[in-house]
């Protein structure tokens, strides 16, 4: 019998009061009836972004919402600064390229987190720069920039900070509107714990003030003709009813739960993952982790990507390996959404196995130990 | 007790089969289990978009695949000719002029197909245009254009024929391939059956051609990148895969009750629908209906609104309303998608229900009687 264990960070597991409301005969949207519905989604958005500012919520995956941050807010020829710390640091440079917007990169080894002082100096090599761009946390190095502080730079320098959040929001604390972000987005399939295919993204007053300065070309994803039926609780396009309905189960669960002990519950879930994999003697890749997803190092003389492969094939349990430069050589434990304590015992037990089968040398059950020491700590 | 029956032209009823599948445990999309489904879908597609070419499947609505036609195959200073003939067509144009594409509109009286000759008259005019769009079926008027007619006038011309094919494809027959049209789009709420998130693109050699060609900037829509992609059986950026695997099972039933089945079930709900609603003196809206949804006006003295308010508040039963101009003037009832000849019976029942409770003249029972006389014929 296989039985399958999702660790995978995105899609994560979806509960199954969502499931079950997504499986209720469909609903039309130019009704009330979606209406009522769309507007508690609306509100609990507000709620999990930090923020009294509307959250739009598109139909596509989180990409769309950064393709719509950086269409509605910059125009061709504006300079943008982008921390380039990974895959999805590569990803903003390469929307803003496609846009004509002039990329400043700071490049930062994968596994860092980007230094502050770092970016001042880009800054001020750059004082024409209009916003800056960065992951919360970098889904695929497993590593959190400092947000708070990035935000506060981007305050003072008067440019936008643009923030990709989507494996970040819901995951840990993130003040959209007291740190004064400028343009938060994320996505449906991490923390917010449903299928991928909805992408949601809020704007500050000075966000939507640059939205109607912004000439870069778009329809689509045209944010001011979204708020603009959205605050009717309404859509620009036909919208994703179904993962609509599903989120309002899913928000209400956070909501229940309360976003700080949601915050607790990631934090105490990655340092058991981390505290456990350092038990084993293996090394963390990440310098400053995020508590969306813990990546290892694969230890030397193993191969990197049977990993994942074994867990998957012959345990049920998917897991991530590495991106890009990191195939073969990292592999990735999402505890974000709906994971709680039992889950990370079954996936340090996981690994544990898979580690022996490959002749990993290691005392069998060192790992899940430690976890259970933090866990009931 | 309130039943719910939903007859607008989109979102269409969801089989269980779909629903049931979709609230399976989610599926990670980057495995063989995926790609396994993925690899079924995509023949799957070819084989309702009749094409041999690979059908591009997107995570956005409808309106993001006709965006990604546009933006793929033109350029910003190209000159297109659009068929304006309801809110759809204005969505071509809309589309084209945010990305800087030289619009020509054909205005069509809202109701009617438009005139092969008075295509060919400004094509004449403008010799220079580099594509001709239009709706294959306009949702907003109940009309059908002729589609293979302005196909082949297009491969006459040498120009890209770009069709909006979403309520059309799976509905009535449209041989992307045989007709050589260039540009195909859908969408999944529609004839497959599914809720909205998921929508679909196909392309002639010669549009592949014209997107190496395309100076229009794209990131999340790039076509070839999503080409290159699922020729792998996998997606630029992370798919809506709850949707995907519902896809898996309504393709399998177009399959079993075979498109052409599909077509003339299409084609006999209409004719039911159109017949009974002239079998008690009302007018159809559409010169040239088509078999996706039925615009019947309403009859002087009613109050247009109420038709569809009362049939929702009162009988759970959902049609559409007029859109923009046509609000209070027609009303719309889809049989598209998982619609059967009893289904029929309940929305045309409920119409002379209300239409009997809102003091209009007629004989109760007579369209229900027309309806069965046509789908027993």
């Amino acid at each position: 019998m296989k039985k399958w264990f999702l660790f995978a960070p995105g899609p994560t597991p979806v509960p199954p009061e969502a499931s079950l409301a997504m499986a209720m005969p469909i609903l039309h949207h130019r009704t009330s009836d979606f209406e009522a519905i769309f507007e508690e989604v609306r509100e609990g958005l507000k709620y999990v972004f930090q923020t009294s500012k509307d959250v739009i919520v598109l139909a596509s995956s989180g990409t769309g919402a950064m393709e719509a941050a950086v269409v509605n807010t910059l125009s061709p020829g504006d300079k943008a600064v982008v921390v380039r710390g990974g895959k999805f640091g590569e990803r903003w440079a390469e929307i803003c390229e496609s846009y004509g917007i002039v990329t400043i990169p700071i490049d930062v080894e994968w596994g860092c987190a980007v230094d502050v002082d770092d970016v001042k100096k880009v800054l001020d090599k750059h004082p024409d720069a209009k916003a800056l761009l960065w992951q919360a946390s970098e889904t695929s190095t497993g590593v959190k920039h400092p947000t708070k502080e990035l935000a506060e730079l981007c305050k003072e320098r008067g440019i936008l900070s643009i923030v990709d959040g989507i494996t970040a929001i819901g995951v840990f604390d993130v003040r959209t509107e007291e740190w004064g972000i400028d343009v938060v987005v994320s996505g449906s399939q991490k923390a917010f714990m449903l299928p991928p295919g909805l992408a949601f993204i809020t704007l500050s007053d000075r966000a939507w003030e640059a939205t109607k300065k912004s000439k870069s070309p778009k329809y689509y994803f045209d944010l001011a003709k979204e708020l603009k039926n959205q605050q009717k609780n309404q859509t620009a396009y036909t919208p994703a009813v179904s993962l609509i309905i599903g989120l309002r189960e899913t928000l209400r669960m956070i909501k229940n739960e309360g976003l700080e002990n949601v915050f607790k519950r990631h934090a105490i879930l990655a340092e058991a993952s981390r505290e456990a994999m350092k038990a084993i003697g293996l090394e963390l890749f990440s310098k400053v982790p995020s508590e969306a997803v813990t990546a290892v190092k694969v230890p030397e003389g193993i191969d990197g990507g049977k990993i994942p492969k074994i867990l998957r094939e012959n345990y049920g349990v998917i897991i991530a390996g590495g991106q890009s430069q990191l195939k073969g050589k990292i592999f990735r434990i999402s505890h974000m959404g709906y994971v709680n304590k039992f889950d990370m015992l079954s996936v340090i037990g996981a690994i544990e196995g898979v580690l022996k089968e490959l002749g990993y040398k290691f005392e069998l059950g060192a790992a899940v130990k430690k976890a259970q020491e933090i866990l009931w700590r």
